[in-house]
């Protein structure tokens, strides 16, 4: 395959992806016509159509009943494993600026499901920390963790808006070595939907995630809710 | 914790799913109030909400407003390798009656997108196979599954209502080793919400799969969209 020059759609693709990615054509901005296209480019209007099916397949581009061919806010595509490990490093790797609000963060009696995923005995009290997490000033995830207060009781002293807490639990000896996600998917509520910047009943992804220490013991019991919009997860498996 | 002894509302809890799993309270029925549970068990109400709280974290019930407390339709939590491997197997594990149908299976001239996720020149004949799989009678994910017609020409002489597409590549000195797959939530549109047996716009996981085999060829796409209220998935990931 390597001997096959490039077929031409495939460097009109390309050369309206760099357009994209350039802000030449802007995000929900309609791009010119395919005659004009096929004009400008010196082509057939059907090579002009397979560049743009290409660019709709990878969702740069979105085609609209009657008004034409717009740019799509694509979709981070996170390393599941990755992003697990470092939201911030993930969004590093997408060229992507990363923030952190800390909409709450205290301590609480845990109720019964908390203590349950972190084996500890009722009414136990545990750190809650609510962050709200952006990529580029926009909202992509919000996170409720879980930390028994036993286990490192000046969690309090950081800042998360500054810190990893997957490396603050490192540098006190607790460091998260396996997590077990279960994945599920549901609307976005009132609540949800105001924090997410998205329209309520909007489909999310929802996590539900124990991370371990290398002891097996369960530190970490996090709840996030991904806007569905705005991200996707790439996951390779051997089998 | 070995040692306590378990606690009542948990032993109470335990009372309840054997109810809730040998039918005695059916999916979709209350179970009585808490006032008879406390009557019945000799506890307080206070215990009995614990109980009952502990149900409902589990998904096995759901508080209804003014109504009561329902007995949930339960997701399916599968194993995210497993059931990449074989979905018939998962199905298996968990006590659940596995079916397929073949909604469509043809060749046809592949368009841009699966020639490029399945690396094959342009217009390239490829077989295109629509299964809908089922749980107990209830429809969980359809999967549209594409795979060059040049590897396995003679794959149309396969009843895939009765055998696993995997054991076929398999057994066709093709067998899939590892998969990348993306994860995606979108809304069921009205074709879909038909097949899956729900309503339009609820949330379902949307999987893009290309499946290789020991050589690193991609031989297999699939798209697959789960309904969201019956699926769940489980991952581990070791960091």
């Amino acid at each position: 395959m390597t001997d096959i020059p490039m077929p031409k759609y495939r460097q009109i693709a390309d050369d309206l992806l760099k357009k994209i990615q350039t802000g030449i054509y802007p995000i929900n901005a309609l791009i010119p016509k395919e005659i004009e296209l096929a004009t400008f480019y010196g082509v057939s209007r059907p090579t002009i159509r397979q560049a743009i099916q290409l660019l709709v397949n990878d969702g740069y581009l979105d085609r609209r009943k009657k008004r034409g061919t717009i740019v799509r806010q694509r979709k981070i595509v996170q390393e599941f494993t990755h992003v697990i490990a470092s939201y911030d490093q993930e969004m590093d790797n997408h060229g992507l600026i990363p923030m952190t609000k800390v909409i709450m963060f205290t301590t609480e009696v845990a109720d019964n499901e908390v203590c349950e995923r972190l084996n500890l005995p009722i009414d136990s009290i545990v750190f809650k920390l609510v962050r709200l997490r952006y990529a580029n000033d926009q909202p992509i995830v919000i996170v409720t963790t879980y930390i028994p207060y036993s286990v490192v009781p000046h969690l309090s002293d950081y800042d998360f808006t500054a810190v990893s807490l997957y490396e603050t639990l490192a540098a006190n000896n607790t460091a998260v070595v396996r997590v077990q996600r279960r994945l599920e998917v549901i609307k976005a509520d009132e609540t949800v939907a105001n924090l997410l910047n998205v329209q309520q009943n909007e489909p999310l992804f929802y996590f539900h995630t124990i991370g371990h220490t290398q002891d097996s013991g369960a530190i970490e019991y996090s709840i996030a809710k991904y806007r569905g919009d705005l991200n996707s997860f790439n996951i390779d498996v051997s089998l």
